[in-house]
């Protein structure tokens, strides 16, 4: 016999999922209900609304997609793109390669304008790709790429594909909730992100937003969406604003409670407020790091606050202090992923994880195993560097 | 400034999702731990096993897709069938309707085999088409037909499928921990399920199981797979047997846990005591429905235990009594969709909804709206002919 799974309570600071709110748990666990029962209904219109003010726009149709971050990516790909279309994708990191095979599985040609990991999207090399592909339909880019914590310019990103007279595809997976998203401002044709980031929320849903033009060119598709249980129009009908909803799937009644809660969270603190949060617990962590002798991969100016990604010292066994942290410390922060594996520690500060307790305590934790390898560390410099800096801020 | 979303507490009688027991509810609001935590990952091996416990097989790719059953359906299409080829899909009610689009958004050409609604597949007709199709590669047919309420003979379809060397696809949504599901007696190659029915957890995941000889065909693919999130080659490195799991998505992680109770009451409570107490309470429900006058659409010999399809009687104002049910006694039945849309209520008694309270609060409950619309019924037949039922069982 099997026996019951009691989870351990873990301090989540990787590249998430993020430590959940307890608010947000205690709302998954409400009874469920009809995923058509009015009440249910009028649940999802307030989803709908409060989605729009975390990601800054009127688009009608933004709502969660019902699985995860890659299937919101795959959403976007399928709706917007045709077999024999051709899209430029921007790659610095592992979730442009992704958007690669994703374009590929649809028919479609990829164009990549590569950037080195760690380095934001060069807006130059995708004025370049545009002018030598007049004929490109989709631009794709990553606003906050989780595998290097590097900020790309989505407003210039995203202004250079709509004056090309190409729709912007843009993975905001990370960033929603943790600094600014403006789809409207940036105009933006597609959006997608995550619940388990910056909302706090858990994993397993995908907030999306598409324009006014992403739409139309949705319906002057000449082929079906490819996938079925992700074609927009269909789920549109579900979503919609019709008070009879067209029976589509079964949506995930106890994972939109959470969401619903998650944004509930979200507008009570205030977008400025939740940006300023993670920004001011951010350079605590920073210069706590730094005064331990890290050092950031990414320059300071393309810095994503929520997710910090630091240079292993030579001679550190990277994996055992990772596993010293979560047995010893329950604390859990990131490895590196493709060229930088080995290399880096994605340590997340996001959402109600990202707070000052678990910057002194991620800073406490480290320095400790750091130091029983062997590193010179003076005690407890880090923890004075980050003080010193909440102090000067007060 | 929204406010918290507190549901109502209701009696989930409908197609489903269907009432959740506290216990897996309990498990949903543990808190989330990291999708690569070495604990996270031996639970996953545990939903694994018994998984293949709950579909009756020993088929190593059986794990839970996640996102809902619909996703879940196109999973097994996605992966089995590529541009060009041809599938048998059996239509008996709206789910083989989403099977045959299914098919020909990868491509495919679908070759109906088409049943009244209420009807099971009829073999005969599926071994005229396996004659008439000798290229066909792939049969597909729903186990248990949610929009009818009726059972097909998944055992002789998928001998049909096999010995003309098709791979057969099962929705086994419905069926699964309310009647007998055994994929490897049955020969059956790629099954998908969903969570919400018998199985009482939220809905949000898919669970699937694909055979051998399924997995050979996807091996031999000439093209790759559409569905970048759905691919089961890259979700097999994510769920598969290796130490070093290959990052793929973030899992669901909360519902996973919710998944991983309810597969433990299901083991704690015996595959054949859950179908037996599923055939006890739907005899006492038929005894009380036929009581009070009302009928049901599918022949006894094929009527699913969870999924009571009763036509509406004359004169009565079908939506004002579900909505009599729903406002006055929190209790949710199912209307019909389809050609049966206006003719038909489905009274779901699935998991930790099916048991005798519910079964005598349903006729109770109905019997009195309907006397109130003035439905010429004995007060207090349904429960009568239900109790009578229940005590000749003890």
């Amino acid at each position: 016999m099997t026996n019951v799974f009691n989870p351990p309570a873990r301090t989540l600071m990787g590249p998430g999922p993020s430590d959940v709110n307890p608010r947000i748990l205690s709302a998954l666990a409400r009874p469920t209900i009809g995923h058509l029962d009015p009440q249910f209904v009028a649940m999802m219109d307030e989803v709908k609304s409060m989605l729009q003010y975390a990601f800054q726009t009127k688009n009608a149709l933004t709502l969660p997609v019902s699985a995860p971050g890659s299937a919101g990516m795959e959403a976007c790909f399928v709706n917007l793109l045709e077999p024999g279309d051709k899209a430029i994708v921007c790659q610095n990191g592992v979730f442009g390669g992704r958007m690669k095979e994703n374009v590929e599985r649809c028919g479609a040609t990829a164009i990549l304008v590569q950037d080195d990991w760690g380095k934001p999207v060069d807006p130059a090399k995708l004025a370049q790709a545009l002018a030598d592909n007049p004929d490109a339909k989709v631009v794709a880019f990553v606003h906050a790429e989780t595998s290097t914590g590097v900020r790309s310019d989505a407003a210039t990103l995203c202004k250079l594909a709509a004056e090309n007279n190409c729709l912007s595809i843009v993975d905001a997976v990370t960033s929603v909730g943790g600094i600014e998203v403006a789809i409207d401002a940036w105009g933006a044709d597609a959006v997608y992100s995550g619940t388990q980031k910056c909302l706090s929320c858990v994993p397993g849903i995908s907030p999306v937003s598409f324009s006014e033009r992403a739409i139309a060119a949705i319906k002057n598709r000449t082929t079906k969406v490819q996938s079925w249980f992700l074609d927009m129009e269909l789920v549109m009908g579900y979503w919609g604003q019709n008070t009879q909803r067209a029976y589509h799937h079964t949506a995930p009644v106890n994972t939109l409670y959470a969401l619903h809660e998650s944004l509930l969270i979200l507008e009570q603190e205030g977008l400025e407020a939740a940006w300023a949060r993670h920004d001011l617990n951010h350079k605590a962590l920073a210069a706590g790091l730094e005064a331990m002798g890290l050092s950031f991969v990414v320059d300071e100016e393309y810095r994503l606050p929520q997710l910090n990604v630091v240079t292993i010292p030579d001679g550190i066994d990277e994996a055992a202090i990772r596993q010293s942290l979560l047995q010893d410390y329950n604390l859990e922060i990131g490895a590196g992923l493709g060229p930088l594996a080995g290399k880096v520690w994605r340590i997340g500060l996001m959402g109600y994880a990202c707070n000052q307790t678990n910057v002194l305590f991620c800073l406490a934790s480290l320095e400790q195993v750091l130091r029983e390898q062997g590193a010179d560390i003076v005690a407890g410099s880090g923890q004075s560097a980050a003080r010193a800096y909440y102090q000067s801020q007060q």
